[in-house]
């Protein structure tokens, strides 16, 4: 697959402390926010590669909804730790786009989890669009970023 | 005020339990989440006296941002609880809409929270509006309900 | 797998509405809160197999962290829906529980999302341990219940 | 108040990025999770005064829990839009901690807003006790920090 090769040299890496709110009384983080760290990955992805994502249901009238998520848990996260977010554009072609992810413990570099979600390329009137072609080569890294 | 007196007359009564994810660390639920639970309450209210907000803002095009919030935290709700919210509209002229709130443990009626949120009234376009009058009879209980 | 068998005789169904807050700028239900919202669905199989979570916490000493979660999207949830939560458990053996669900509008019953959370069984310590056999029983059906 | 004039002198500064579940279908931030940024900022704040939250939990069996909050909207905050916490020590004397915040937009400077919380000092047991003095000076800049 052409697209995933060129998709996989675009990777993102970023970070965020585990929230107090978010940890919940079995004393880690709460499952359901690692699918909301994911996406501060995809965030930071988009904004590096030159389409930030506001920007892109703003000005672009492209949306990506959600339409698949799944995380593996292999580690807990605890209040305040540090956490590095690794996000992988592994497709952008037709109407999805699916990104892959990695979250570490910052302190000791231990795999936390590993994740993906795939989307749809959604117009104003939420009805699949492909995904313009400009924006898929910036995505992939192939095409003049900013 | 004889708003207020008029808007005495209008309390409603709704339930809720505590979700896993609204607990924290500390193995009480986080402060955050008796905002969503005043919230709760209030859109209760609004379905009671025929205004559901929803219809609110899509078919009148009238928005109640919160301006202001506030809350006393008395005891601590736990997993599972189920909790009692009692709403009051205390305040409902000109471009401001206020909500009074008792949170209550519904096992022993043990009182869990007393609080508020003041809500400007405004226009699809955001700037405040004064609240239609056929809206503020329903809302006070002074109008046809229904 | 006689096991899946068994818990397929284990269904639960129970409702919730989605909340304001769940609501994001694109005027529907976040993708993260269906995984508390499938939470709500095993709390509630649970306390009807006669072993409330928070009970199986506090006084049995087993929990069962989230270690692997996946959903699909099929349709979007908005603001006020009442959401039907259909839940089945599907596995209980050895260190493993399973739950799958589905999310369905109630006005329409159109289905709005699929999937599943498995769990691993774990003691106060935090470690993997055995079902207890009495819980596995109440759980699948297959014991005393109540 | 000679507390309050110490307290004065510990104000803390960092920000956040408004993230896509913390706006609503109203298309801005929702009101609770203000609760949440105001919590990121005296988390800074304690970190900075050398006594991490986290730490004064585990280690000090030392809790916080919040026994009022209040806060004033005074301007939308939008996905993505990242945010200033000013937070300000204001009291910490007896049982009682206080801490007030400015929230604003940090591309304008434009204040969002104001708020304040006020905790318990509580021991292992959930039962209130006095602030330990070494931590009173820690947190009032007017002790050995670090």
């Amino acid at each position: 697959m052409s697209d995933g090769k060129q998709a996989a040299s675009r990777v993102s890496r970023t970070t965020t402390r585990v929230r107090y709110p978010e940890t919940d009384r079995m004393g880690v983080a709460h499952h359901a926010h690692y699918l909301v760290w994911f996406e501060l990955g995809r965030t930071e992805l988009m904004r590096q590669a030159g389409c930030a994502y506001g920007a892109l249901e703003d000005v672009d009238g492209v949306f990506f909804p959600v339409i698949e998520a799944g995380a593996e848990y292999i580690a807990p996260a605890r209040y305040d730790d540090v956490i590095d977010i690794e996000t992988r554009l592994t497709r952008a072609e037709g109407v999805r786009v699916r990104f892959d992810y990695v979250l570490r413990n910052a302190g000791d570099s231990r795999v936390l989890s590993e994740g993906f979600t795939v989307h749809a390329s959604c117009g104003r009137d939420g009805k699949p669009c492909r995904l313009p072609e400009s924006l898929r080569l910036r995505l992939t890294g192939h095409g003049d970023e900013r």
